[in-house]
């Protein structure tokens, strides 16, 4: 087993200048952890953004090959730990098997996906006009634009993903990738699996013969680590996954800045989950336990978690609720990840049962016992008291369903039109009611980053199509995402050459194409190299 | 000749509730136009903003080919006020011809480029990774991404460019290609050239039927009709193009609002132009001219002005800063385009002439006459004391040069390093000095949005690959440009959409690929249908 230091790594070395520390917590058992962790001090921040913008000064010029047997190397190393990482993930989080291990090959899997894109080539987005000498009044320059990297990235881990919205998650992934050194600030609910990953991620920059400074690993547990890191003058973008709250407080604070800089926080979502009246009859025992699955899954904690499901009034509507109340209170809860967790959606259904006109169904309190833990929890309320509150239009961070009755679809879709914005919305509907549904379709489209038919929003496949975001306040920045291929693009930044001379132009943008990457030239798409 | 109103256009109705007004200055008299031009009220802004608000759920669906047939004929209705545009702005702004009738055709034409860009329509970046149904451990959904546009989008006009970057200029038309309705902020500058511009729009409007909320334009002399538009709950995105003051002041508002939204604001620039020894003993006196011309284009009043020299000391450096400083004061200045232009300029060359260490070759003073008009001017210093300076570094918005000379190319380098980030960079130099200017084209390419090789930075190319942006404080948003075909991604966000059945697909989502568009799928570049 590796031996925990509970410190900083700065540039590939342990650091503890700092008095401040804090344990891991068992949730199933509130005990703390015996390993103190330090929490980095604005020297140790500064000196590892420094070694950061000294890295990219190297790593900007690299070739994406490079680059990409870096992630694959990344993905090994991880590999290497996968006994010792789920056992530390489980023993700090709680999510248990299968889900440490299927997430923890989720993580390695995107790494090399990354890799795969890289090698490809074209994620460059290389746009080229040719030279018009001879164009009256005046000559056209030669004019080649790509996408190139931006620099030091700091990486907010999330709680409710050790694995793949943490250290080497979705974000380090695609800012690795896009050339861009990165700053991890870990979790403090999982700073030893944080202190894990960060060994592999630093044996994959010492066998690739990185730049040390290519990736650093701050720990802190209060806001001052972030906010002093988010500060940095040469830091170049941040990505965050977590509560509004956080992500807000450092999107405001880095807009602050003297020179501002983009801020990708993606923070979470009460995922309208819209019913039609044909999936109920067809179908209303399967989507219970459908609903139920996705509603609970890791005890709830997904950012994609169906918070607010809709559906029309009627008396089928009435049972198939029933029905799924009855099925949420028989399934066993399961432990949450840490204290503030609990304590804030023991607030936060409290504050939904107490806004009148919402009953509370089932659950509603914190199950006693070891851990941390909060009953399966299912509230109803009628569309007319919903719209006129926006308080309940906010996310409950946990196993908990509100229902919301609609007179009318027309109502339905009215109701839709009051939601912010929204990671995901669902449509369960039958066949026959394609044409029905679309005007829900159109009202949630304006509203979301994911439209899903007849599935769950739980469960975000890592592909080149995927788009995890929307309008805030599921992100502060809805035209991009975190996971997917095109997520590499929030940390680059396209510069255009004017008549550079072919030796100082990138292998992208060379009148030969000498990496075969497909290009725009002079309006058309084409692999084919120019012909001078 | 089209009879002028002073009022807003609100929704495609003249509107003029507020009591505040302001008029025209002709820049080569100082004398006021006839015509009172009304501030727009707030109610008035609110109007044109839910009027956006309501046209979107219109212009959100329409097919690209159907806003293209609408930007080709707003080109039409502009080319139809030609002359009068040319005479009108010509009045305002002193711009004269053939600046004029040239930017207007560059506006008009970038118009039409968008339309063929749409009526191409892969600019959608359509990615498709089909459906795995026997995947383990879990099927793998279908999943299709395009980019969808964002809704109501707020452009405030420059005054530099009363055609190419106001009403109708490369903000407006890329936003407009998205299928987004425009707001115009008219720059009080050119009031009355807004107002014949709105009337052209209107008429496109009109002539293709799309809703009148589709565009609107309100005038106003102050910041509070800015602020206002900005403030709107139902907008979505902010063009802007101007000075760093006035972009700074509307990004931290849209940041500070309930919902943030992204301010894409291009705020200038000082433009380093590095001169390699072997360019000036080879052609100095041709470079003399070709920085003249570009440095006193338009009064100098280009946010791509080289305003910035840098070369190696040497005697031969000092006889060509002597030759253009005798260039510079024999050719005659041109009027400026009105009086804050011209006293913020002479503040700002005060300001670096009371400096220490930088001496005033010529100019430095306001001309008197009947205009607006500000001496070429012409400063040096040397690199140790520019770099000590952060003052120095600021843009003097007109016919200004200073010279940096440093003592070894190393030393050039170095001072490159301490810039803020422009629009771009410019090297001259010989063929055989290529390897040798490499540090300084790497040191460039980490500043500017643009690197230019034996050009000048004036004169911005309409064509795909422009790349007309860069770091802060060059722009707010450095991942993005505001001319080139790529601008119309800033109006837009991607979208995916799981398992939705094709009737509910847009067709550039469609398994048959009924738009013929260049789509990812499965990993692929491909025109070709998805064989199901």
């Amino acid at each position: 087993m590796t031996s925990l230091t509970g410190k900083n790594s700065i540039a590939g070395q342990w650091s503890a200048q700092g008095d401040e520390t804090f344990t891991s917590v068992d949730p199933r058992t509130k005990q703390p952890g015996d390993v103190q962790f330090h929490n980095a001090t604005k020297a140790e921040i500064d000196h590892a953004v420094n070694e950061a913008a000294a890295a990219f000064q190297e790593t900007r010029h690299y070739p994406a090959s490079k680059l990409a047997d870096f992630l694959d190397t990344a993905a090994e190393e991880i590999e290497k730990l996968r006994e010792e990482l789920v056992e530390t993930a489980d023993y700090e989080t709680g999510l248990g098997s299968p889900r440490l291990p299927g997430e923890l090959t989720r993580t390695t899997s995107q790494l090399k996906a990354f890799a795969s894109l890289l090698r490809e080539g074209s994620y460059v987005d290389a746009i080229i006009d040719t030279a018009m000498p001879d164009r009256q009044p005046a000559p056209r320059p030669d004019l080649r634009r790509m996408l190139i990297p931006i620099g030091p990235v700091a990486v907010f881990s999330a709680s409710n993903f050790p694995f793949a919205f943490a250290t080497a998650g979705g974000d380090t992934a695609s800012a690795f990738a896009a050339g861009c050194p990165v700053i991890v600030k870990g979790h403090p609910g999982h700073p030893a699996t944080t202190e894990l990953f960060t060994v592999a991620l630093n044996n994959a920059v010492k066998a690739c013969d990185f730049p040390a400074g290519f990736f650093s690993m701050v720990q802190g547990n209060g806001v001052e680590v972030g906010q002093n890191l988010v500060q940095h003058p040469l830091l170049e973008a941040v990505g965050f996954t977590g509560s509004l709250r956080g992500g807000r407080a450092l999107y405001d604070s880095a807009a602050q800045r003297p020179r501002p800089i983009p801020v990708y926080a993606e923070m979470g979502s009460v995922n309208p989950f819209v019913i039609m009246p044909g999936a109920i009859e067809a179908r209303g025992d399967s989507l219970v336990d459908t609903l139920v699955g996705s509603a609970t899954l890791g005890a709830g904690q997904f950012c994609t978690n169906p918070g607010l499901v809709l559906i029309l009034e009627s008396d089928a509507t009435q049972d198939f609720i029933q029905r799924y109340t009855a099925a949420m209170q028989a399934k066993q809860p399961e432990v949450m990840l840490n204290a503030s967790i609990e304590s804030g959606l023991a607030r936060a259904v409290e504050q939904t049962v107490g806004a009148g006109g919402v009953d509370l169904l089932t659950g509603g309190e914190v199950v006693d016992g070891g851990g941390f833990c909060y009953a399966h929890t299912v509230m109803q309320t009628n569309s007319t008291t919903f719209r006129s509150n926006p308080k309940l239009h906010e996310e409950h961070f946990g196993p908990v369903t509100l229902f919301i009755t609609c007179p009318t679809l027309d109502d339905l879709r009215l109701t839709l039109n009051t939601l912010e914005g929204q990671l995901t919305g669902t449509i369960q509907a039958e066949a026959d009611e394609v044409e029905a549904a679309r005007p829900v379709a159109e009202a949630l489209r304006e509203r979301v980053g994911r439209l899903i038919w007849n599935g769950v929003p739980t469960g975000v496949e890592v592909v080149y199509s995927q788009q995890h975001g929307g309008p805030y306040p599921a992100t502060t920045a809805p035209g991009t995402t975190s996971v997917g291929m095109t997520a590499i693009k929030r940390f680059m930044r396209p510069l255009a050459y004017q008549s550079i001379p072919s030796p100082l132009l990138p292998d992208a943008l060379k009148d030969e194409n000498p990496l075969g990457i497909l290009r725009i030239v002079n309006n058309e798409y084409t692999r084919e190299p120019i012909q001078s």
